[in-house]
C-alpha cells in the first residue's frame, strides 16, 4: 500500500540524510519526497511517499519519532486530507499544434509559463487523478522533459 | 550563494540516501529538496536547494557526478530557467475576514481548496518573490499550518 507521511522536523544540520537513511535501511523505496522550511523558522516539513505494507512502515514511524530533532510524524490516510503535487512539463508544441496543446491546458487549469518556436514549459498542480490525466493527454505531442515535485498533504 | 540544481538518477534504492548523506558530509545544508519519477519510468528527477561557497559546491556537483545511478547534474544559474514552487496553507479565517482572504487570493490566482468554519487552506504557486508576497499578505489572519515543496525548476 501507499503511503504519504508528513514528517515536521528541526532545521538541523543533517536531519535529511539521516530519515532517508532511515527509510533505505529499512528497505523502503521512496516514490517522492519533499522538503522545504514551515511558516516557523527554525522547523521544516518533510513530505514523503513511499510504498510497503503497513507493519513495517509502522515500526518505521515510531522509529522516526524517536530520531532527535522530529517532532511530529503523521501518516495520512485517505480522504484524511488534500494533496497536491506541481508539476513542471516542457512538451514539444510548434505553431502547428500549440492552439491543441493550449487548449488541453485550459480544460485543465494548467498554465503556460514559457514558450519557444519548438515547445512549451507548463506548469499543472492538483491531485495524482488528474496530473496523471492530464500527461495521458499531452504525452501524444512529446514530453521533452519534466520535474514534479512529489506530493504535498494537509489535513483538511 | 544559493545554488539550485537539478540531478537525474536512476530509480534505484537507496539513491536519495547516498546523495543527502553527500550534501550533509560536505558541509551543506539543505534548504529545500524535492525528488519524484520522471516521464521515464526508470528515471527520477532530484531538485535541491543549497547555500555555500560556489568552489566548494563545484566539488560536490563533481562528486554528484561521478555517483552510480546518477545521470546528469545541472547547475542552474539565476535566469536560465524557470522555477516554481507550490505551498499548502492553512489560515485562520472565519465568517468575517474570510472575504478578504479570498480577495487576496484572487490578486495572487491562489486556489481555496478547501474551507471549515475557522479556517481555509490555500493552494499557491509561483516563484519564490510571489509566494513570499503572499506570505506576508496573509500571516497577519494566523498560518495554522504550512506545507511548501521547495523549488522546481526548468531551462527556459
Amino acid at each position: 500500500m501507499r503511503h504519504t507521511i508528513s514528517v515536521l522536523v528541526e532545521n538541523k544540520f543533517g536531519v535529511l540524510a539521516r530519515i532517508a537513511g532511515l527509510f533505505s535501511g529499512r528497505g523502503f523505496n521512496i516514490d517522492t519526497l519533499n522538503v522545504a522550511p514551515t511558516h516557523v523558522e527554525t522547523l521544516s516539513r518533510l513530505t514523503v511517499v513511499v510504498k510497503g505494507d503497513d507493519s513495517t512502515l509502522d515500526q518505521l514511524i515510531r522509529q522516526l519519532e524517536r530520531l532527535v530533532n522530529v517532532i511530529e510524524v503523521k501518516d495520512f490516510r485517505e480522504g484524511q486530507a488534500v494533496d497536491r503535487e506541481l508539476v513542471l512539463l516542457k512538451i514539444s508544441a510548434d505553431g502547428k499544434n500549440r492552439s491543441e496543446v493550449m487548449q488541453i491546458c485550459d480544460i485543465f487549469r494548467a498554465r503556460i509559463i514559457n514558450v519557444s518556436s519548438l515547445d512549451v514549459v507548463i506548469e499543472i498542480t492538483g491531485d495524482e487523478g488528474k496530473i496523471n490525466a492530464f500527461l495521458k493527454l499531452v504525452e501524444p505531442f512529446g514530453v521533452l522533459e519534466m520535474a514534479r515535485t512529489g506530493k504535498l498533504a494537509m489535513v483538511r
